[in-house]
């Protein structure tokens, strides 16, 4: 199983929710995906998620808990998608990665298995937590209450493609100040020579890895995840920039 | 297992004491409770593990080390308590919330079992993490060495109960602003129409959730460990009122 | 198994391990040694090995990625130390602390159970993860490639060696602001009243441990990796004198 969140991994919530959790479960592997999500961004704990749950077996169950509407009449859900995966936290979008139309949702509502939050404020621990551990141990989801036919999605940052050019923005800033954009491999049309890349009126050379720069050059390149990067050599590019989230990177085209 | 410290995650020394305890016990699993205590701060830790133990299966070991002492004369101590939890640690209050009089104590002084720390410094390591893998192994705590009489017990945060009103304070400042107060839900006469709250003279309207507050609007709410907290919905009450443990939090009492 | 990194543990890219790891090995105990690594600093990551590893039991692996080399013409090696320890990583000294010469090293190249990294920007998850996962599933090392005659060595700190004084410096701080530096009981002459001990023009007072001084007071002492430390009791030392890593520190030897 998996857990993340925007609870900060030292704030004792985390802890609180695996308490629940070995208490039902007691054998089951817990990792922490990520705790440190700033607080109430649902968008980026669904863009941690797609970046890192498509490592781990398919048997894992993901549970996330970012979740501003916590006690608001926002559905909590299970969802198991086409894949097989399988999540649980609330229906606000932050499993929009996963979704492709074949995925299956369902309402935790049936209280045979689904607890009665104890609280009003900490459904992680008090809702998602158990029915993560039922998950886990194999109860089907059909157990935890009706389908629901559409879950609620995100708007998914995509860049805009031009004639000439093709434009994003920075989505996250990862621990190393690289600058982690909206525009993937598959947005870009294959090119020999690589590409010309330009974030904040400055060229950001493009290379295959980090080590390919000169220190202190401003570099581009696909990351781990797929996703172009503007990076800096064992530099912190965020910082070199003086920008994040939000930073518009633009690809240059060339007419053939 | 859980392990409470403030060393730091990152410090290299949970991982020290895991080590260890890994090497006594290997099919243990350990989880982490916090380690972003503030430094030196054992009424911190304390309320830490109030607010989390709970929730673990009672067949857990808790032990938390903040420890100013160490390496003084101050006792290292394991402790069962009424509901048969197990506790290790320093004997300077830091399990105060689980003491009820009904507590049994025992000094860490026997070496058939407790090892003769091989630092001054760090007995998380030498001392502490060993004989917590020995009771998660139901090693019997009478084994440890001698009973204490009386452990040490931390003066315990408070609310001052007045004819017209009930004065706390914050005793914590979550990850999201939010500041946790000394006053719980049995500290007021049950209310039909919710609270009157003031923290720092602006009045923070009483409600269940943080989402049933409107953006930017300063709440009070029962918290999922049952005290009373200053939040603002989405936002940040600590720095919305540039404020933090110690402020002053008032509930007025109507006179019947 | 253990994991180090500069990657930050909320960073997504330790999770992307552990589900490589898990896939592989599902039973494995995976423990985070440190994700908050200072970024690219591999002197930093082989001194926490250094203070972590002898810990843990010889059956584990320590896998540990500070790879500002990534994707360059680095080797990517597995060492099995004089004691038996194991070690996954890049071949740019992050290892140095557990080589003595009678290290065995094997670079990571044969393809049928080294994976072809899919990208060139984090082979902590995408060759380092799954070899680790082998051997500590005990595949042997001799299986990964081809033996390395001489891997690569990180200049170590050492104390300068005087007439009448040692002279060290900082190698880092820890999270209590403790400085500690490149002076080891070995490095010192066995005195029966203590070492008089000068850090920043500040005479700091030798002790066997923090609450031998008084509060506010510059103290010195064996730390619990058997390292030097400048301290201050229940205070920071690092931000009392305002100095980090590098600062001077001198003990004075008398003459005899």
């Amino acid at each position: 199983m998996t857990l993340t969140s925007d609870f900060g991994a030292g704030s004792g919530f985390p802890a609180q929710m695996k308490g629940v959790i070995l208490g039902l479960a007691p054998d089951i592997h817990i990792v922490d995906l990520s705790h440190d999500i700033p607080a109430y961004d649902v968008l980026a704990a669904a863009l941690m998620l797609e970046a890192v749950v498509p490592h781990f077996p398919f048997n894992a169950v993901h549970c996330a808990v970012v979740d501003p509407g916590v006690g608001s009449d926002r559905k909590a859900i299970c969802v198991v998608n086409g894949e097989g995966r399988r999540f649980v936290g609330p229906d606000n979008g932050i499993f929009t990665p996963f979704y492709d139309g074949t995925e299956k949702v369902w309402e935790l509502s049936d209280h045979h298995f689904v607890p009665v939050p104890a609280s009003a404020t900490f459904h992680g621990r008090d809702l998602f937590a158990p029915v993560a551990a039922w998950l886990a141990q194999d109860v089907e989801p059909e157990k935890m209450g009706p389908r629901v036919p559409v879950a609620v999605r995100l708007a998914w940052p995509e860049p805009e493609k031009r004639a000439s050019e093709v434009v994003g923005f920075c989505v996250l800033v990862d621990p190393f100040g690289n600058l982690v954009t909206s525009i993937k491999r598959g947005h870009l049309p294959a090119l020999k020579g690589g590409y010309e890349v330009w974030a904040e009126g400055r060229r950001a050379r493009f290379v295959r890895t980090y080590s390919d720069g000169k220190r202190g050059e401003l570099l581009s390149l696909f990351g781990s995840g797929g996703r172009l990067e503007i990076a800096e050599r064992e530099g912190n590019a965020a910082r070199r920039l003086d920008t994040g989230v939000g930073a518009r990177v633009t690809v240059k085209i060339p007419s053939k």
